[in-house]
């Protein structure tokens, strides 16, 4: 039996980059706990306390209705965010993210998100998936979910590129995955979609960017092949990296089984990332993440 | 060559306990910002937002002088620790944790300590070791270190262990740590040491405990072995967890090439379980740690 | 995309235990080789040269009909096996073993087997899913499978347990999977299965054998979680190990948080151990196994 | 204590590649056993069992006087490897592998090897320790081994090739070691030394070859780091691959501190090829490596 999830408590989720200097836990949390708020976790990350970035990411417990709510981000904003100049943003944790997947035909990773997501393990909405196949149609709507076929021809991609965008904007999505879609998003598009991407991709990178990473592995002889969750940005293959892990081979796997034991890593580890960012745990630093 | 240390800023560690309830952090980080400190990193765990303990470990940046560091703790202990019933203990990361070796005649965890220790890894003073054999004391010797030989003969145990007490007294240190010390330490002992002490044991505990770990596991044909450094109490190969991991075996690896691989195991979670300790990252919770 | 699979080759694989003396591998080899077959891999073990147990799989490429298959048995019995004392069997690749999974309200383990088979990564016929609930009906017959419903009623488990042999003699199987099934089974059913049967247990055993492994974990402060599959025997969770594997944990995972984690591990682990066993890649050695 | 060694075996170690064809075990296995020899291990692997390079490692058990030993090697010479074109060699286990290590003032690597070395896990004899520096002298003569410096100047390479060449043939050597020798050597030198040579690289590789591999891993933000062992060739960071070995890291470790990390998995991951290589363990398949 899946675990009964407990009720979800009324928990708010703070992330904060700004200029380093000191103060800053101090006057967060002082105007926090002045609103009733319980802080029931904290994490902080300093590049250099003397003249770094400061990242923070605070949860904590507090029944809000929504004009109070409001009022909260104002005053945080005046009193602290502004003085501070700090990056910032409040999320309700009870509030779950919505998300596209894009997938092409590997169902792997796809499956394993649904998967999750139906057991309870990882609280989205998934509004969409789009394939440029459609090979996985079956699949996802026996979650009795949304298949979306966007073929991308040879020569047309700008058009296959614009419905994707409309389907996007009309689910409306918080975050797009892609699943191992196999097809090269336009920088363009990555602004239009105005929410951020994920990625997986199939080698420990930045060794193996590019195309058929098991096969440079095997030529290679690695010993550890892997996989690499990171957002998408206008570089192929060199988004800021949110999770990665490796598996052990040896000299008896051919290119099939590397792919077989990669296939099982690359979900594992775009499952963690999705979790990670739709838990708010993951900012951008720059070409990296700080990840809470 | 060894990474040229930067030259240490002057970082305070404070640790607390205490019932959960509103406004911990806040009146933690006002107080210490109001004194000028600038807080570096900051954990904190509860286990249960509405019943539980917390627990936090701060690092702030702080130039003081010995009066005005008591002048801080005294208000802390006013403003901050009595009225939220805390336990709590403030060190300065500069001064050097004084740590006595116990070891037998295995010489893979003392070695790796004496050798991190002088690659400037483990930032710990080391004034003794103490064993019960006489095996290892040229080794000891060629770091500049003091051997004490303290023979454990049956029925004498007492004896060996008020001459121990005496050398851990005399020394005095802050931690005591078994490096593959095979004897037993009894209650009244650990209580006059009046400092904790750190054990190796040379499996994943709570698996085999007891004598001969690596035979037990060779016997029932475990796919991993393991090690587990822990404080030590009076139950043997029972008290809270500080570091464990596993290495994968096979069966080809008999009884010797299990102790060869656990020993490097060994080593390694040691290392970390002092180096953690030392400074300032455990906690002791129940029967458990919270390690941050 | 799936990876297409190469048209499988006429592999036969040859699994061999003995008492180990000079000669088996050279007397193995050369009658095989007599009969046309081209040795593609070969695996061996010894518990020890003088005076142990000499294991060995082999695997060879040869085409034959039944009655050249039959053939080749009955020489290599006459020849090699008898005079070596050999407990051996031959079994064709390409024939896919029958599985029986039983399992109760838990889906993780159950649907990666049958994602995995359904990919084609795990090459099993499984003609028979049995719940003592009805819960996962759905899911096992939305993978064009036959699902059975018996209930085991307190004070009514011989009934329960007729009824299931039934059904597995009716399958038949030659492999008996226990995805979290929360049944003990008992030693008579065992017997009358005439089929090994396989058990996914939710700890690193022999730590935390029994009931709620994940609370034992928790409540003992371990720092790794992990799985067992093994094989079943009368002694409950003391089978022979087959996998193992662990995912390092924290303080601030709570219960559900390591049932989630663990989750993870299990299916990995049992999908490994039902793999190898389906590939006759492991044999018994007692109360431990050996894995090529 | 450091386990007792075992009495070693008279085990004989024979290495072999060739065209894939069917017989390769049989005649070698038949030709062993005539000879009166225990076959205790066999491993092997074919690239493609139709068209590939078959690769064999077999330890069989075997006392030779030294002419009977010839007279084995000639008799294998003409009737096995000869007319399957094999390569192949045979070692006595029982004969120590010599070895020159190469380092500059990074201690952990080489001291790792030598503390191995003493304590009977790593059975090598290290005649000659060569360092560009002075800095390690008093450790490498406290291990009672000779240390030769050999300064490279700038400009002047080939000078220092010339006393670093005559150093090793004078000792001589079967295998050179770079423990962290930051120097690269010229091709002349590699095919003069007549030995292979294995280096330890301190990254993932492919991932961050060349200079600042833990600069350029925080730059990239990657999640694990990694070392690599692999026979030195004339291409840079390049040759095949022995071992490698990864370990989990955050935004919060530092360069400083993924040096600190880093370097216990260099040490772990040298001693494990060099290990592998001392005991035949390791075949060269063109651009990598099999690894029995």
């Amino acid at each position: 039996m899946t675990p009964a999830p407990a009720p979800a408590p009324p928990i708010t989720r703070l992330l904060i980059s700004c200029p380093d200097q000191p103060g800053i836990v101090a006057a967060t949390s002082r105007l926090l706990t002045q609103a009733g708020a319980n802080i029931v976790r904290s994490d902080q990350h300093t590049t250099d306390p003397r003249d770094g970035t400061f990242f923070m990411r605070m949860e904590f417990d507090l029944v809000l209705s929504p004009p109070e709510r409001a009022e909260l981000e104002a005053s945080f904003a005046r009193e602290v965010g502004a003085p501070l100049e700090m990056q910032w943003r409040m999320s309700d944790a009870r509030v779950r993210k919505r998300v596209a997947i894009l997938v092409s035909r590997e169902d792997h990773c796809l499956l394993d998100l649904l998967w999750r997501r139906r057991r309870g393990e990882l609280e989205i909405d998934v509004p969409l998936v789009v394939s440029n196949h459609e090979t996985l149609r079956d699949d996802v709507e026996s979650f009795g979910l949304t298949f979306e076929h966007v073929s991308v021809e040879r020569g047309r991609r700008a058009e296959a590129e614009r419905r994707l965008l409309e389907l996007v904007h009309d689910a409306p999505v918080d975050l797009v995955v892609l699943a191992r879609y196999m097809q090269i998003l336009s920088g363009e598009l990555l602004e239009a979609l105005a929410a951020p991407a994920i990625n997986i991709h199939h080698s420990f990178l930045p060794a193996f960017a590019g195309a058929k990473p098991y096969a440079q592995a095997k030529a290679r002889g690695v010993k550890l092949i892997g996989a690499t969750a990171h957002y998408v940005t206008e570089r192929l293959d060199d988004g800021p990296i949110i999770e990665q892990d490796t598996v052990r081979v040896t000299h008896r796997e051919d290119v099939p089984a590397l792919m077989r034991l990669g296939a099982d890593i690359e979900r594992t580890v775009l499952a963690r990332a999705v979790r990670w960012h739709c838990e708010d745990r993951v900012l951008r630093a720059g070409d990296t993440t700080v990840v809470f």
